[in-house]
C-alpha cells in the first residue's frame, strides 16, 4: 500500500497520475486541509505538520510514502523521513531530474509557491543535475484553480503575467530556458493554459507525473489491475468539499472521505 | 487593555481603526498565522482555533476582546464567549448595524469570505436589524490583496466581477441594495477600488470601522494620548512576514512581534 500526502487537494493530481501507471496499487491519501496552505507558512510549521500527516499514513499501513506537496517536499523532506521508517519519495527530486533529461540548454524555469521558491529546493535539486534553474512564485495560482477559474480570462492573464516575468527574470540571469516545471501539484489543471502561452519550443514538466514515473519503476506491473478505486481518502477537515473540490483533482468520483483529526 | 484577534492580518485594518478612534488604549495583537486562512475550513475547526486564541489574549492581560476576523466572528462568537469571562465583541453584527443605520432601501450586499456567506451570519445579522442581505463570496480577493496588488488591473477585474454577480444575484432576489458591507477585514485595502466599481449612490460599509466605533463608545476617551504604538503583536507563524505584510494593513510601523506557539 502506498501512502500520499499533501496539505490539500493538490496531491490529487499526482495520485491521479499514480492511478494512471499503476492501476494495480493499493493507496491511502492524507489531505490536511485543516492546516492548509502551508506554502506561505515556515518550515518548523511545515515540518511538524508534514512528520504529524506521514505517521498517521504509516499508521494506516503504508508501506511507501509520496510527498505529493511541492512545499513539504521542499521544506520538510528530511523530517518527514526522521519521522517514520518507511521509503519516503518527495515531488522535487523527480520534477527536478525530467527537467534535465529533456533540456537541451539546461536550463529551465519552475513555477511554484512563495515557500517552495524561497526554499530554493528546485534551484538545488536542478544544480546538482547541471541545470540551472530560474524559480518564479506563483501565490494566485492555487486560489484561481480553487475557484475552478482553470479556463478564465483572469486566470489566463495571470499566468501571463507570471509567465513574463519569468521570462524576463530568466534573461536577465543569462538563461535560455526550453523548459518550464510545474512545481505545485495544482498547477496541472493550469497545464492547457500554460501550454498556450509558452514558445512552442518549451517543454512542459509536470512533477506529478515525473513521481508517479519513479514510484512506478519501484514496484512491479500488476497483472490484471482492479477496475474500482483502489484508495482509502483522509482529511483534516470538512469532507464533503474534500469530495467535490477533489474530484476536479483526481479526474473520477471519490466514494467516500474519512474525517481525521492530526491535532492542531 | 483591548485584545484583538484575527487569523492572521486582516484583523490589522480592525487596530487602525481602534487606534484612530481610541489613541490612548493599550492593545494587545494575535494573528493565528500558522493556521491561517480560517476562511475555508469548517465551523468546528474554526471555533477550536479561536477559543484558543481568545483565551491566550486574556492570559496576556486583555480585559476586552475584538473578534477582528469576520469567518470567527460569523462561526464561533459563541464558542469564544464560552471560553472566556470577558465580553467579547465581534465584527458582523456592529457591520450589520451600520448597514442598517445608512441604507434607505433596507437592502444591501455583503461581500465576505466563502466561510462568512455559508454561515449566513450578515444575512441574520441584518434580518434582525429589518435589513434584507445578498450574500458574495469572493475568495479571490484575499489572495490578490495579499500579493499586493491593491491597484492592479487583474484585481479591477475580479473585483467588477464579483460585484457584477452579487447586483446581479441581488436583482433575482427582488432585491435593491444602497449598501455593500466589506465583510472581510482584507477589503478595506480594497475600498477606493470598490468605490470606483459601485453605482455613486450606494455605500459601502467598513466593519472595521464600525466594530472600532462601537469598541470606542465603550470606553472613556484618554485626555492626553501617548504618541507612540501602545500595542503588543503575537503571531503564530513566521514575525518576519507578519511585519512586513502587517504594516501595510495597519498603515504604520509594527516595531516587534512575538512568536507564540498555541499549538497544531
Amino acid at each position: 500500500m502506498i501512502g500520499v500526502f499533501d496539505s490539500g487537494f493538490g496531491g490529487l493530481t499526482v495520485l491521479r497520475a499514480l492511478l494512471a501507471q499503476m492501476p494495480g496499487a493499493s493507496f491511502v491519501y492524507a489531505g490536511d486541509t485543516a492546516r492548509l496552505p502551508y506554502g506561505s507558512k515556515s518550515r518548523a510549521t511545515i515540518a511538524r505538520y508534514a512528520a504529524d500527516s506521514a505517521r498517521f499514513l504509516v499508521d494506516q499501513g503504508a508501506e511507501f510514502l509520496v510527498i505529493a506537496c511541492n512545499t513539504a517536499s521542499a521544506l520538510a523532506l528530511d523530517e518527514i523521513r526522521d519521522a517514520v521508517s518507511v521509503p519516503v519519495l518527495g515531488v522535487v527530486e523527480p520534477g527536478a531530474a525530467e527537467a534535465a533529461a529533456h533540456s537541451e540548454t539546461h536550463e529551465c524555469i519552475v513555477l511554484a509557491t512563495s515557500a517552495t521558491v524561497e526554499s530554493h529546493a528546485y534551484a538545488n535539486a536542478c544544480s546538482q543535475l547541471g541545470v540551472r534553474a530560474f524559480e518564479k512564485a506563483c501565490p494566485l495560482l492555487v486560489p484561481l484553480v480553487e475557484e475552478s477559474w482553470t479556463d478564465h480570462p483572469v486566470t489566463r492573464q495571470v499566468a501571463k503575467i507570471y509567465l513574463e516575468e519569468a521570462m524576463a527574470g530568466a534573461e536577465r540571469d543569462g538563461l535560455h530556458p526550453d523548459a518550464i516545471v510545474l512545481g505545485c501539484t495544482h498547477y496541472p489543471l493550469l497545464r492547457s493554459l500554460f501550454a498556450e502561452l509558452i514558445p512552442p519550443a518549451m517543454r512542459i514538466v509536470d512533477s506529478a507525473e515525473s513521481v508517479a514515473s519513479r514510484v512506478a519503476a519501484n514496484f512491479p506491473a500488476t497483472a490484471t489491475p482492479p477496475a474500482a478505486l483502489q484508495c482509502t481518502f483522509f482529511a483534516t477537515d470538512s469532507v464533503d468539499k474534500f469530495r467535490v473540490l477533489g474530484e476536479r483533482f483526481l479526474g473520477r468520483p471519490i466514494p467516500s472521505v474519512q474525517l481525521v483529526d492530526l491535532g492542531g
